[in-house]
């Protein structure tokens, strides 16, 4: 399920044919993500943002959403989607460019010192620094590990809909247990321009992680022969011709049963792969980039990690510690990008020039 | 002035005999004193809070409760009594207990490893460690300097007024050019019961760093004959048999004048005083206490130092720092509080542990 967002978000894939030269590129859109920008923005650079998911937020978006963080220091409850919203309102009057969509495959050092930096989508930067906001790792759908079946990707296998219309009118088969499972099934059981023909839900077990509501709503659906609900995990498939036509399912009475198909889609959830950024020659610990706590810089001068992704000694994984880490990144990334000017740390309650680039009024003292 | 807060605050003076028996003192009830209380909170940890102003808040509090902060992660604005207040909320659960206008005048290491410490209004604490965040240090009025004129301190000569109806009647001379002293002269020539006999302000020059329309009102009275304005300074006094009964004030022309009064209120400001922290044993450089950043851990193991008092390499004096050093000051902290105890970082939107310190209810999952 993705979140709408109230922020205009800029997201573009490959439109560019040389690169695009930037002072900072941030990657991972998560809260710490975001705050980098804001701190980045106080000392006037101007940021690029990349992240593997369709939409800004990073892992509270992802994984909870609608639940309630108390931790946020002066904010004594709010959900991810409240914390993923204030901080992209805090982040608006610097204007970030977000590439949404995308993880970075490549990374390589110019002579000129800059980085050159490429996605997914083919999107290309040269930039001065890097901050690594990527918290425990890019995104990725959890598989369905069925030898063969993933020639399939994209032609009848989906771990993603992007756009409900592709399954009208189709016999699909959902797999997984989760919100997505149940909302996707829901969703393509309903009268409409997306209904399926018909829609079999499978779990490997009569109980689920998701909304009692929908969960009994499932349920009063397979009662009424609307859609079917079977136990079991997929553990083979039929194909005709080059195509995929039924699943094989398995279930606990060890019994497997062939369950006919144009398309399955597979809601197992995410998880997170640190991906290419392991072979950029960071010094990595147990999955965590190294950094010191005076500019949380790496051992790459220019790369900066904040946020889950770093380690040092006494490091927790809290939000608030990366919100601090940003602020030192950037004071730490200055140099970089400003080698003759002196940064002076200013307040935003007091400083005219931050009022400038916050773009409010300064009050007017007599 | 002094802001109303919505919170209970307990005011303890020296009510007890002996000394309060703690696990943790905070000395500093600013933003970061304050969320220290919840770092320590959510590892169980209670905490007593001490702090030479009357009230919460610390410096943006009492240098500017009105004026806009753009900084804190994840409130796009807020003002320095909003983020007082929101701190006040989020620390609710853990019931700190308030000394407020009193400063530590006292620590002793005992025997036992504990710290004796004692206020100036004589609380005493026996505590395990100690958590300072006294900010720029402890606000302190900035003093009249005039040879001889303390000895009418708290008997003619105020630097804060407790009560109004004190100077009710009496023929007053305020000094200043703030907010402060703009406030009280308005006040004492309104009409109502504290409204005093006659009110001049003096002031150094004929330009004030007050709200315009306070500025606009004082000379609409001054004009009206209801109070005087004076520009000059105080440079003398007159006194019969032990009374002060005039301020000789020094114009920009040379010129000494003598003003009759009963009571003289001086409004310059706080300014910071580190106070006997400074003698306390602690690594400090530039008033700033050296720690290091894995537990914010000043050189006298079990006491820690948090937010702009501390100094370490990449030091920043931002808030959202001092918030960061609160958590892991916590974790470093834990060990002297419970030395048997393993302590693991839980996360408040899935702990139910957590949830059970905070008050609040686990969601429940099929």
């Amino acid at each position: 399920m993705e979140p709408q967002l109230n922020q205009e978000v800029i997201n573009t894939a490959a439109l560019h044919d040389g690169p695009i030269e930037t002072d900072a590129v941030i990657v991972g859109a998560g809260p710490v993500g975001l705050f980098q920008v804001f701190e980045l923005g106080l000392l006037e650079i101007k940021a690029h943002i990349i992240d593997s998911l369709a939409y800004p937020g990073g892992q509270p978006i992802e994984l909870y959403p609608d639940k309630p963080i108390y931790d946020i220091p002066a904010i004594p409850v709010c959900t991810g989607k409240e914390l993923t919203d204030n901080l992209m309102k805090q982040i608006e009057p610097f204007g970030p460019t977000f590439h949404l969509g995308q993880e970075v495959s490549v990374l390589e050092k110019q002579e000129d010192g800059r980085f050159f930096v490429e996605t997914s989508k083919g999107t290309k930067f040269l930039t001065k620094t890097i901050f690594i906001a990527a918290g425990v790792g890019a995104f990725q759908p959890k598989l369905l590990r069925v030898d063969g079946l993933d020639k399939f990707d994209n032609s009848q296998l989906f771990y993603r809909v992007k756009n409900p219309a592709d399954f009208a009118g189709k016999n699909l088969v959902i797999v997984g247990g989760g919100d997505s499972a149940l909302d996707w099934a829901l969703n393509f059981v309903a009268e409409g321009p997306n209904k399926a023909e018909s829609v079999i839900l499978i779990h490997r077990r009569d109980g689920f992680k998701a909304a009692p509501a929908n969960v009994a709503k499932m349920k009063e659906l397979c009662d009424a022969y609307e859609m079917q609900f079977i136990v079991g995990q997929v553990t083979g498939y039929d194909e005709k011709e080059g195509k995929l036509t039924a699943a094989k399912v398995t279930g606990a009475d060890g019994i497997t049963r062939v369950v006919p198909l144009d398309v399955m889609l597979v809601f197992f959830g995410l998880s997170p792969k640190l991906g290419p950024i392991a072979h950029w020659g960071l010094d990595i610990e147990r999955k965590q980039i190294k950094v010191d706590t005076e500019k949380f810089s790496t051992n790459i001068p220019g790369i900066f990690a904040v946020g889950d992704i770093n380690t040092y000694p006494g490091k927790k994984k809290l939000i608030l510690s990366g919100f601090h880490e940003c602020a030192l990144a950037a004071f730490g990334a200055a140099p970089f990008i400003f080698p003759d000017k002196k940064i002076h740390l200013q307040y935003t309650t007091t400083s005219p020039k931050l009022h400038k680039v916050l773009g409010v009024e300064s009050p007017v003292f007599d």
